[in-house]
């Protein structure tokens, strides 16, 4: 496995792959690697010639006061568990690779980038879209591999890459999660054992949410209501958001049609933890 | 010539050169081609194996009560002018294929963009840079050419390209003028007979400042003095700005240094022109 740091390196690396009329994936992460990457990576390793993945924590798409500085970093670990799967290239630039003195280009990201975390996290969805495009622009992958998990930047990124005719292939690979429910993310390690009968309370209320519409349900604010309400009683701390929502456009939906989504985002002490659930039957492929 | 009016279109024909590694260069215009445009044209067909001229009215670069409607579209004519030379694709999409329902990502252009046409163009340079962008993306071009006579335009395209790192290789031209040294725009053909020593006053104005400089003036604001005046001497109905600045920042210069470009924009009747000098030796390259 190559590791590489450098815009100029990873091109010298990837071009041999094109010239070769080899495909790349790429999988962008913040690395703090956990099964729900090694998911994406090994969709990867199937379905292109090469991978890439690249590991940074993107100061760009935190705010302040946001957990930037504590974003855990354990990259030996995510080294070892890349050279396991057999990656060919782990690509981690700086910030200041990344970011020059002078830069100040940004994607102004698609409408859906305004719903949900982005009321939550202003500026999030600019720094994110802004760095895909430049991992893209400078590896070339023919797909890129994101996670369900993370369901709006999916939305948001798909969106982007249609607007600005990127030429990459989105995939999307279903959420990972724990035996227990909890959805797999790198934030999880900040949570103590005691917090994680509030930290399940998101995917039981999303799970609670998908019983009630396949007995019937069609009112998205009673929905949203019992989702509220067992966000409340597993001991979160606060809700940022618990709704039914298109799967499109995000928008709330005051009744559920045959596809629908539910989205919540909760903070257990200081973490900040979020989920979705197909509440409808998912679309095929 | 092939000549193209869609994104899947040219991807098809563009992916051959790739695949056979020839060059492509990219020629991005309004249309209404004129000598300067063919300089860029030939430019290309030296320095690359393939060249694609795109043909593009871009509404997005147009504000409220600009010259959308009335600017020239003389397509006939400019395809006759591109086979001529040899072009291999003409590339003409429309507004809905650039622009489909839905379509809201845009590029927030690097700083420099604020400056000058910035303050005269709100959101101007917003809609160039996402053309832009949009056709490197569709066409992956090896090289770009762009005309010198749209100084503050190559210079935010150049920024866009560093800060993005979009894998294209900008080359600048230089302006080309009519014989009475009125710079070449698909603009021109606007202005009456009686307007034209108001428009003249332009390149007036700006080989006054050189010719100044060459004098040993550092003045800036004696040179801007000077620039004002001989516009208005030559008849200018009114002037967005006459500058001299830093060629990277464009912030103007109380004191020229030993690489200072000369700006103007200026209204002759309702026609906007504009023009760009170096009043100090050009940078070599």
């Amino acid at each position: 496995m190559q590791i590489i740091h450098t815009i100029d390196e990873i091109r010298d690396a990837t071009a041999p792959f094109r010239r070769r009329f080899e495909s790349v994936g790429l999988v962008p992460t913040m690395g703090a690697l956990h099964s729900g990457h090694l998911s994406l990576v090994r969709e990867s390793m199937s379905r292109a010639d090469r991978t890439v993945v690249s590991i940074f924590v993107n100061p760009t798409q935190f705010g302040p006061g946001e957990d930037l500085q504590a974003y855990p970093r354990p990259y030996d670990h995510d080294l070892e568990l890349l050279e396991r799967e057999g990656v060919d290239i782990a690509y981690l630039p700086s910030d200041t690779e990344m970011y020059p003195s002078g830069w100040s280009t940004r994607v102004a990201p698609p409408a859906v980038a305004n719903q949900l975390e982005g009321q939550s996290r202003p500026g999030h969805f600019q720094g994110v879209c802004t760095v895909v495009l430049k991992l893209f622009l400078q590896i070339l992958p023919d797909h890129a591999f994101f996670g369900q998990k993370d369901y709006q930047q999916v939305a948001v990124i798909r969106q982007m890459i249609r607007d600005l005719d990127v030429p990459v292939a989105l995939s999307v690979c279903p959420t990972v999660r724990e035996p227990d429910g909890l959805a797999m993310s790198s934030r999880n390690v900040y949570l103590s054992v005691d917090q994680r009968p509030a930290a399940l309370g998101l995917y039981r209320a999303l799970m609670e949410a998908r019983r009630a519409v396949q007995q019937g349900e069609v009112d998205g604010h009673a929905l949203m209501n019992e989702m509220r309400q067992v966000l409340i009683d597993s001991g979160v701390d606060s809700i940022d958001y618990a709704v039914v929502a298109d799967p499109d456009t995000l928008d709330v939906l005051d009744q559920i049609d045959d596809r629908t989504l539910g989205l919540v985002a909760c903070r257990v002490g200081t973490t900040r933890l979020i989920d979705n659930l197909w509440l409808t039957d998912p679309p095929a492929g």
